[in-house]
């Protein structure tokens, strides 16, 4: 089944252009202003932008259950007072529905992968399959006194995360190994990790610097930074997909450059909790790999790549007072090749011929996308997740004007407001 | 006509109930969880929440047409080079359809009322009477040499919009006094501007401290702040709407506070300037009303006040780095009761009988709006403008289900891309 979207402005690596779009199967075959012939179904994209979908390179999938659950409070009765009580009460059922309305609000904005990091990993690994979304799993490890990998039910749900799920939908889902962080581990447990991802040859996902207080008491603790403390565990020797870093030194900044890391930015969530803002300019004129993520909705309140991305271009310029930083074809890259390069696929994350159909159509009907100057600029300024119109992955149409293809949206709605209202009201 | 929204979710200014909301011409006439009889229409509200209508306290409507014209520039550049030039080819034409747009973006968002400064007022004014919304419309006044207000255009201007248009649109349309800024004008023309507006009894719309640079140059100038300029000159003798206040001392918060003004913050056109963030923790703790604005689309780029009211939050809350920083239901009155009071509309800006019934139906289908644990953080924290499904201004719907009453916004976006293409691209 060959699909053309034709009329349409195509947003690509090297500029933006007027033409169509070829998929065949799973990949693009055809990125041009002419239009080729031999294509079975014609999707119009008239008034539309064609992009690269979004990764959402930092979530946890099953908070969506706490979106407004806790507000407006400090970091610790946050965390100790609402959300650990909380999370006691999950159940596989409450993660199984909650995955699939957050699946949902995903592919609805035009994301088509994203990098998880959280527990009842199956539950969201059905949704995500479900789905037909691309995803990197990651069960959060964390150690206290244990310093046996093996006896740490985490570590060894990892291993098994690996063996029953590594590519499953047909190569869709990618384990990834995983350090909640180095404040809820131990350095036995994280020197145990970084050689179980080296040998799985994984992305390591793993919080780093999130706040303040954490980055100095790593300090504290080790004589060494988060960054400093994992690249003396060998973490680096994957390729690690580090969250938020808002506390980096430039001396971590040189790390994470030199082992070619990947750094996912949270705006929302970081400002929302009041940790700070990462220094994204900065991590990028150092080379390193700045994806973006949305958080948990826990401290965001959305999955929404639009907002964060929007947000992600706002901080940079607004939080150092330079409105020529993160300008916007820079910021683009972020929320799609980025991303797809800190999850290990380099067969995305861009629309150019061999690369996979990950591709979303977003409308430009509504007033706030009039004038239109450039394509990148009103996607990263102007655009909302409510203009996409279609969300393509693997050449299959997940969603289009406003109907699922794959998920059952109102049921899952319908199912996790029931337990919610049994367990969290 | 008497309308009922039923089975609606309502935010009034004692917190939230299910239950009904009436409408008796252009008032409410009812709010209670009770259904009452005796209605004409019946408005279901089933899956929405009913809240009063956004006022954007600070616009420049015209410039939706330099939305993505300029960006990622230095402020300098970025005026001279850019948005200057681009101004001196406006015509009445260009505004006309500008601000239609503009309107039309603004309604579809839930915005029932804003406050704008520019020229070519009679346009605007013609577009705002049109759509049904409420405007305060003022001549942005500036003054380099002359010193005598009946020689300048601007100042001569805001007269005649007082003696034509104050009141139109059956009273919908108000008529501001207006200082484009100290930097701009000098102290005749201040002085005589503050004694104009005390005598219209008007609010007086001024820019204040948006930049660093133009605060400390006051200093130079004048040996004051722009906020005591200002009062020196006697313009705190009307209601002051300062736009921006982003570098405003304590000393002035207490001039600002004194004197009952409101602030328009514009949290997004801040951060993308590189401006800075203003201090409205600290501004409402001293008791300035505080208020929210969208700024000109060169520099936002969109008039959408959900966003506005999210960045508000998450900026309270990120730069200060204090997660408990303007909770969301006092972030929520920024956005509608705080600009109604900005506005000297002291019969709008909360759902309460005897009230303007300006009110917006948000709908909660979407994946992104559940759970809902309380309207007011749904609202703040995860509501989008996509998500508004009907807007009603004084007893009229003017948008609903993606459907404009009054506007033709095809026509409109037509029209200006016609005139863009000729003029900008």
């Amino acid at each position: 089944m060959k699909k053309l979207i034709k009329n349409v402005t195509v947003i690509t690596p090297s500029g933006e252009l007027r033409g169509c779009v070829g998929v065949d199967g799973k990949l693009i075959d055809y990125v041009g202003a002419a239009e080729p012939a031999g294509y079975d179904e014609i999707i119009d994209g008239k008034n539309a932008l064609a992009l690269p979908g979004f990764v959402n390179s930092h979530a946890h999938l099953p908070m969506v259950l706490f979106r407004g659950y806790a507000e407006d409070m400090a970091l610790q009765p946050w965390l100790f007072e609402k959300i650990f009580p909380a999370e006691d009460k999950l159940t596989p059922e409450l993660v199984k529905w909650a995955s699939r309305v957050a699946i949902a609000e995903m592919i609805a904005g035009g994301t088509t992968s994203f990098s998880d990091m959280y527990y009842f990993c199956d539950e969201i690994i059905s949704a995500a399959v479900e789905s037909g979304i691309k995803a990197n799993i990651s069960r959060g490890v964390s150690a206290f006194a244990e310093t046996d990998p093996a006896k740490l039910v985490s570590f060894r749900e990892t291993g098994e995360l690996f063996d029953k799920f590594n590519g499953a939908g047909e190569g869709r889902i990618k384990i990834d190994s995983c350090l909640h962080s180095e404040y809820t581990n131990n350095e036995a447990i994280c020197r145990a990790m970084a050689e179980f991802s080296a040998e799985k040859r994984s992305v390591l996902h793993v919080h780093v610097s999130e706040t303040e207080s954490e980055h100095r008491e790593c300090i504290e603790r080790h004589g060494l930074t988060p960054t400093a403390f994992l690249e003396k565990c060998g973490c680096f020797e994957s390729p690690v997909l580090a969250a938020h870093c808002v506390w980096v030194t430039p001396e971590d900044i040189a790390i994470l450059a030199a082992h070619g890391a990947s750094v996912a930015h949270n705006p929302s969530s970081n400002l929302k909790l009041g940790s700070g803002v990462a220094p994204v300019t900065e991590m990028l004129a150092a080379g390193v790999n700045v994806c973006l993520g949305t958080d948990g909705c826990s401290s965001n309140n959305n999955t929404d790549m639009f907002t964060e991305l929007h947000l992600a271009s706002l901080c940079a310029k607004g939080f150092r007072r330079d409105p020529q930083a993160l300008p916007a074809t820079q910021a683009f890259a972020l929320a799609n090749a980025a991303g797809a390069k800190a999850q290990g696929r380099n067969d995305t994350g861009s629309l150019e011929v061999g690369k996979c159909a990950d591709i979303v159509l977003v409308g430009t009907d509504a007033p706030h996308m009039h004038p239109m100057y450039s394509a990148t600029v009103a996607v990263v300024q102007s655009a909302r997740a409510a203009d996409v119109r279609m969300t393509m992955v693997d050449g299959e149409v997940l969603y289009r004007d406003g109907e699922f293809k794959t998920l059952d949206v109102a049921e899952a709605i319908f199912e996790m407001e029931k337990l919610v209202d049994k367990t969290y009201r």
